[in-house]
């Protein structure tokens, strides 16, 4: 079944330990829809861009079929650009620069075939444009939702408000911890759950990732990685894998939403090993059941 | 079959947001004692106090038929005391105080019957005494070993002799970091495989265990606990539920191991639900058992 993504394309600047890269593609609505696209085939991408925005990142999508007709091509505008350096730390980026750009304006707007998507994922921008994507879709089966310190800080009662109206919150532990004001990661789940979200999914980095509904608990292991290149959109690539597979699943049973997670973990295993979407745009899916079966085996007891 | 441990028996003061006790019994020895006893009935533990040390406490010991003609009573000495405050971050006591007394005199003799043991634990105690005991041992099956930040940085030659002759080493991932100086614990865990054990087993916390050989890598996952009342003891709870289930097994099969983990992490995490030995003294079996099917419900998929 269709999904629709909501969020940001861009040209980042990246510095890490082990290298560097310039104006290479980015954005939460490229990770995203190529990590589903290894799931699913109708994928439909809102998200804007400036005419400088390379012709051959225009044709990747297209080879990954993903459906574009929602990528805002701004003429005369700038497309969003970011660079942040990962200092040996490569859980947090400093921020180098924020170019908003095109990006600086953006109203999501959904073209009429894109209102009927079962599946949404609203990307980490800010909750008002979440809530108003929200006002432009017909009943989603499921909307999953992703968000920020920055709003967490900023934004906190739009915030609120989009959470009241999503299924799934997808955060990492610090934004957890920052939302709820709890230090223990259960305790500050189950703040999430009396905000309108039915499943929080908490991400933990090397430690893999947890899924608390009101009866049930999941704990997912991560791909035991020594080194990271860039781990520069590997939540997007989460929730890509994530929601790829919920969609190609066309259920949200309890069992469904485990492997999902399973999968998101593995696709954002693969794409911080490498700068930008490198490793995804060689990546075969027969990588992923391979790395599906060693993370299996390497929680079984 | 049998268990050896070497360790400390101690009475400790403890504060934690929840309360505070004093001169509650403690020590490495003891925890862990407690623990194997409920899955093996051999257990033989060598520590020392002074004759101030409870008979209350000693009638505990023996009620949980551990073997305690090693604890070495020394007349007119008093016995360890540790005093330490836990603020809200439980993970990391500030230590108040450390009286030794006796336990800085501790050198340990293993009654002739002990020297046979095929499991041996060596607590937490300086690595030359450690090695010590490893010198009076007739080859055992298997030696577990733990160790801390203060013999890393203060006794780190001992330690990677006694690292040589160990099978396993149980740490947890601050030690493992600072053992190594591999800020990556897959990569600091490979690194101790090459020092001597065979196995190494990092502890992580509320983010459960890895255990990794050359060849496996497993991942426990936590306990989900809300809320800690009391730390102390927590890892030699631990040790005490592993290597008690993997003596009562009588084998270190992999899967020996992966289950001895989780009834590690299981009894681990009764006991920081009150302060000393207090849930322990009234879990049962059954408990332990209920918790282990939950832990497997939490990481099915």
């Amino acid at each position: 079944m269709s999904i629709l993504v909501v969020g940001s394309a861009a040209l980042d600047s990246v510095e890490t330990p082990t290298g560097r890269v310039e104006n290479a593609l980015g954005g939460s609505a490229i990770y995203f829809s190529t990590a589903a696209s290894f799931f699913t085939e109708s994928i439909r991408m809102v998200a804007v861009v400036g005419d400088d925005f390379p012709q051959e990142h225009v044709a990747f999508l297209e080879s990954r079929r993903i459906n574009i007709e929602g990528l805002e091509r701004v003429e005369g505008g700038r497309t969003f650009r970011w660079g942040g350096r990962y200092t040996d730390d490569l859980n947090s980026a400093s921020t180098l620069f924020t170019d908003l750009n095109v990006y600086g304006d953006f109203q999501p707007k959904l073209p009429e075939p894109y209102r009927d998507t079962p599946y949404v994922f609203l990307a980490n921008i800010n909750p008002e444009l979440q809530l108003n994507v929200l006002e432009q879709v017909n009943r989603p089966k499921l909307v999953v939702c992703d968000t920020m310190n920055l709003w967490i800080n900023t934004s906190r009662v739009a915030l609120m408000q989009t959470l009241e109206k999503v299924d799934i919150l997808i955060l990492n532990d610090s934004e957890a911890r920052l939302l709820t004001g709890e230090d223990n990661l259960i305790s500050a789940a189950k703040k999430i759950l009396t905000c309108g979200p039915s499943r929080v999914i908490v991400k933990k980095g090397e430690h893999g990732a947890i899924s608390l509904t009101e009866t049930t608990f999941f704990s997912a292991p991560a791909h035991p990685l020594e080194s990271v290149c860039d781990p520069t959109g590997a939540g997007d690539s989460f929730a890509g894998g994530f929601l790829g597979h919920v969609a190609s699943v066309g259920n949200t049973a309890e069992e469904t939403i485990r492997q999902a997670i399973i999968y998101g973990t593995i696709v954002a295993s693969f794409n911080v090993e490498d700068f930008s979407l490198e490793r995804q745009r060689i990546l075969k899916r027969a990588e992923i059941d391979r790395r599906y079966e060693e993370l299996r085996e390497s929680t079984r007891y």
